[in-house]
């Protein structure tokens, strides 16, 4: 693709060879001879320098005195991401069920839809238009997956579950496997049948081996547009709000109640019956006390307390040692006073 | 079903019409007209008032003034969870091996058993009756599977793995994979073969994308009745008792061993080589350190310690700012004295 | 086998009757009769008379008054490694494709390799010799996998991922999902197309459910002889160094770089952008923020600090409570001595 022909998709001006040929979009320490890559910040101009990449990607103004192309648009993140996108077009299996896969009775498939071998659809689930099934996908009795959604390999949806369209699942995911959930009589646990279902609205992302479990009765829900990644634990009646991010490895326990936009950083634990405001932050590592509510803002620590506070304690638990002996000089000190006093009397 | 039944069925009370016809069983804040819930205990009857069901399940006594028809059995959790049973009987698939399953030379399944397409049955493999096998299904050569169990899609069982009776294993999750062990000599990890296996005993369910691993030799052991959520590590020659609790992306590492009835909490860490006493309660998100015994109790924090004294330091963990200006004002004041007195000496 | 054989295969001194006949190995613990197992060190003296084994492998000297078989060698440990592998001859697949396996167009399977029913291997994808594929393993488009691989059952690895010679990963774990990068614009998070590829070298073995996503563009690193366990997050762009270790439910979030023989223990989640120099140890459940450089050390806690001065601070925090009874005691006897200068003047 010619430079000039990029400028012109971008709508961005161009400093260089508008005939230069470029041949790949890379990140700035990844990108090679040939490539387009994108300065998030001026400040980092050093690491323009330094890159290979054959034309630069900046904001608004060219930098002085650097020896390459550059294109100066608005929004440089997201004119690298629509490179992206033009330079890497998924390529979609071809629309089609396999004769290797395994359709239930009464399973609806849109003949736009493609299911690959080994999967396998149960009694009257729905494969919407424009979705792709990949081997060894799971789609349980009555679910219904809407349209433009990737299963990805290994995914398993149980029975009863929603999922709305162009839902991305990655591999190895488990969405509607049975809530934790037992009553205690006689020394025995009896488990509580988990009866409910999954909701997953439009346009959500969710990583590879994340488990959410269904409701014990109701639904479990991932608002539209939450992205969740990896390794992730959503439990039993949990409700996540729309746009909200869940970073890998962290975990909500049941009936917590997540607002819209709100960011769980990576290995935080929210513990159950939990309710956290639209927009606020739960920092990495961090834990939620079960029944806790959360107004806006940002938190860390376990058990949480606001960013800020948690930044100082932090520093002084580190300093805990010189505090401790702080503490034991202004006893002795105290002590030589208290003595020194007794003998003037 | 009407609620005169119901009430035969569960031995209570009834206030209200017996002929009301019941169509639902769900939690108190899911409830539909027609739906019976319960109130698990009085000081909620708030949430019963405002609950949109056709009945309440009470104990032992009516709620005064409640404009709804009321249940008063002894115990209303347990009530609930038979009305869930009695209203959705699980639908287990049919007995029978699908042919498009494979099943290896000398693979046992018994004829009350199923196993669905794309399940896979090593050599020598048994498979009890009214087990179910779900599509994706590994099960390794040798390996034996009891009666009533359920593997649910894509779980992986490899060799030389016994289950008893009546276990679930929710999909994704994998028993038996390698312990993870190596020497160091000359500067490259030598992998210790991991020859043992895996024992999970009757009554067990495990979660979705949990690992157990097998023994380097000998067994890793899952005691009867004992509960595992979703994404729990268990590694090799771990041993957990009876009854025991352990729940999500919580790990245990190796040969450490769990009493019976012991409690693991969310996302907490029990390091290799310890040993924790019967009953006891290990805190979400806390970490127990290589080789410590556990005496019978609850504990928290990492490294633990009792519980209570873990709620007294991280309060005043969170306080730690004002202890440090605490501790800079004495020490001026100290000063100050100290000064005074050498200006008087 | 005979003790004398054992002796001259390890090479090794042998005290008790060369022609025992030897049935097993089994660590020390889990010995029954006719069981050989080995001492770690001299001071477990006790365990070895404890042991049902017939003989005792120990290191360089005998041990006294012991009645048992002895074997004196340099190395116990390695002896042991070398024996559970001469008693457990891993049993590999016979080569071959299954009929039952789905090979896509133009992928090129070796004829020493073994491709198990239900695996799916994408188009011109590679296999090398010697490598097995077990059930349900999915092999995206053009991605290589080298010689004497191990794909357990349900293993994705997905398109452009390299794989080299003698790697394991074990069941269920997910290669090359994509990385879990948005930018937020108009209250939506837009995907960035993650079109980078996923490089693992020569003898790593990968725990199962372990997620190790593709580069945003470039490439996420494993290298050589690196070991990560179960449950583990590697994010895009992520370098992990030769022969490192990356123990159960550690998270490496993303483009953070691992320097060579550096350990991660269970459940310590590492920031994005993080540097840890080669042969550094980040301590169980610990945390390392965003951006960090460790140079060489072992460090502790979150935000970690060096590990002796972490062990100070947590045995500090858990006395925390007596910490501020003695500062609110100094505080009374210095308020009583300032009350009686007061007094005096």
């Amino acid at each position: 693709m010619k430079l000039s022909e990029i400028a012109s998709l971008l709508g961005g001006r161009l400093q260089g060879d508008p005939g230069m040929e470029i041949t790949g979009v890379s990140g700035i320490e990844d990108a090679g001879p040939g490539d387009i890559t994108y300065l998030l910040k001026p400040s980092l101009a050093g690491k323009a320098e330094g890159s290979s990449a054959a034309c630069i990607i900046v904001k608004d103004a060219f930098l002085p005195g650097l020896n390459k192309s550059q294109l100066a648009v608005d929004d440089p993140q997201l004119a690298f991401v629509r490179l992206l996108e033009h330079f890497h077009a998924a390529s979609r299996p071809a629309a089609g069920v396999s004769g290797l896969a395994f359709i239930s009775e009464g399973a609806e498939i849109d003949s736009q839809a493609a299911v690959l071998p080994f999967a396998f659809i149960g009694e009257g689930a729905r494969i919407g238009a424009g979705s792709v099934i990949y081997p060894g996908v799971f789609v349980g009795a009555g679910s219904k997956i809407g349209r433009d959604c990737t299963l990805y390999p290994n995914v398993t949806v149980r029975e009863g579950v929603t999922i709305g369209d162009r839902v991305r699942i990655h591999a190895g995911s488990v969405i509607g496997a049975d809530g934790f959930g037992y009553i205690m009589r006689e020394g025995r646990h009896i488990k509580i049948p988990q009866v409910g279902g999954v909701v997953i609205e439009d346009d959500v992302e969710i990583g590879a081996c994340t488990t959410i479990d269904r409701a014990t009765t109701g639904n479990t829900l991932i608002g539209k547009g939450a992205k969740i990644d990896n390794l992730v634990q959503i439990a039993h009646n949990v409700k996540i709000g729309v746009g909200s991010i869940v970073v890998a490895q962290a975990g909500v326990a049941g009936s917590s109640t997540l607002g819209n936009y709100v960011i769980v950083a990576g290995q935080a634990g929210i513990a159950d019956h939990v309710r956290i405001e639209d927009g606020s932050v739960v920092g990495a590592n961090s834990g939620v006390m079960p029944g806790t509510s959360l107004s806006k803002g940002a938190y860390a620590g376990s058990p949480v307390m606001p960013h800020r506070q948690w930044l100082k304690a932090m520093s002084l638990t580190a300093r805990l040692p010189e505090m401790n002996k702080a503490l034991q000089d202004l006893e002795k000190r105290l002590s030589g006073l208290e003595r020194r006093l007794l003998r003037e009397e």
